[in-house]
């Protein structure tokens, strides 16, 4: 592996340096719930929290998400915070609003102050990809592009593609999640990524998903992915790992590839 | 991953099909030597013991090796025994023997009934390599032909080739050992694994050496090698981990890809 390459907000590493970064969805459906989660949760010591806000049933008043936002930031103070609407053709859950309100509601709350980060599909308008850059920057929030396939694996060229799409249109971070069919997809997921930290300055993430996925969310930092989703109180995503389990393997295999 | 495929001795799954198996290196010098080395690798409970006799002063004298071989199954009763003379063409120490002598020496352990199973390079003379598949089936002992190498991996078909070469001449099981040099050599031996699986009906060993190669170590059998190499009181190749430790990440990686 080369040097690793950190996700950085407002210019410092996450987690100060730590890598890969552990990052724990919150899935919950009302402010209440999230409390819970994050009970549960924060005793584990994920470096990041992602609110997964399309789960959210307040998410059409912009007000109720913000303040749930600082709340999460209160109830987990130093935990940076990324915030992610994820569509529902890329797996996320179905929502009340349409783009221009949901482009709204993330530039609302990169202009609070009350998220680090947001994620945003590549598969997104052109237009409100750049809208967001330009507001998430303007506020020192980092912003992820991703791109997210729940029914198989591209080719790894397609999938490079994805990585180069996102440093193209000034991503802070790039971020790849597929689906295998069979254990060769796990490995062009893997390359892939190498392939793209070789290739991009920018900090990446990527995982192959489901059970067949699970050694890509072990060792896909050895391929170049700076982080790596583990489950919390519950998963977002097929194959998530519990935290401490996660955190148990990483630290394992470190070990086994200390040696020399 | 398919159905795994068991490595047999007299047509019987060894360790009643734990999969993969975990094989431990013997590499003392002397018998001595190697008691203690077994008292220190036993409570470990690997699944099978490998004899390097290339480690053994006494290799050029059969009687003491075949007495020491019978040692170490009263040693470690119930557990497989692998004699293997590494060839120091592919990683083995330098030994007094010439090659008719090696054979001779498999020969009388075959004989002796003293192994359950027997290693012997690809890269050796097809008259010998025909000579010990034919004693070895005589005698009931399974025959391991493995291709090895420590400066680097070449490309998946080569790889898959010699697989093919091994079932071809008749091996029980095919070994493949190959050094990394970039993180994507480490995929490259997987996946020339997991497309031999899928050709090939013999069961398959595999590993990427080195603290590179560690999660072939650990993530291998998802990719149809039958077996990982575990570190004993002392290593036998770059980047073999502790029995404990290695069976320990094997079991959360299994957790891990339970989930469906």
């Amino acid at each position: 592996m080369d040097q690793p390459r950190h996700i950085q907000i407002k210019g410092k590493p996450v987690a100060e340096g730590s890598y890969p970064l552990i990052i724990t969805p919150l899935v919950g459906h009302t402010p209440a719930d999230i409390q819970d989660e994050l009970q549960a949760i924060l005793p584990q010591r994920p470096d990041l929290l992602e609110w997964r806000v399309d789960y959210f049933k307040g998410i059409a008043d912009a007000a109720q998400v913000i303040a749930t936002a600082h709340a999460i930031r209160k109830a987990a103070p130093g935990l940076p915070l990324l915030l992610t609407r994820r569509h529902v053709a890329e797996g996320g859950q179905p929502i009340a609003l349409d783009e221009p309100a949901v482009v709204a509601l993330y530039t609302r709350a990169c202009e609070a102050g009350c998220v680090d980060l947001i994620d945003y599909e590549l598969s997104n308008a052109p237009q409100d990809l750049a809208r967001l850059r330009a507001v998430s920057a303007a506020q020192g929030v980092a912003m992820i592009m991703s791109y997210h396939n729940f029914e198989c694996t591209p080719d790894a060229d397609t999938l490079l593609g994805r990585f180069v799409q996102a440093a193209n249109l000034g991503a802070d971070v790039a971020k790849v999640a597929v689906m295998p069919q069979d254990p060769q997809d796990v490995l062009t997921l893997l390359s892939a990524t190498q392939r793209a930290s070789q290739t991009l300055a920018l900090p990446l993430i990527s995982m192959s998903m489901s059970s067949l996925g699970a050694v890509s969310r072990i060792a896909g930092w050895q391929y170049g992915s700076a982080a790596t989703f583990a489950m919390g109180k519950h998963s977002s995503a097929p194959g998530q790992i519990a935290v401490d389990e996660l955190r148990a393997l990483i630290k394992g295999l470190k070990r086994a590839s200390g040696g020399g």
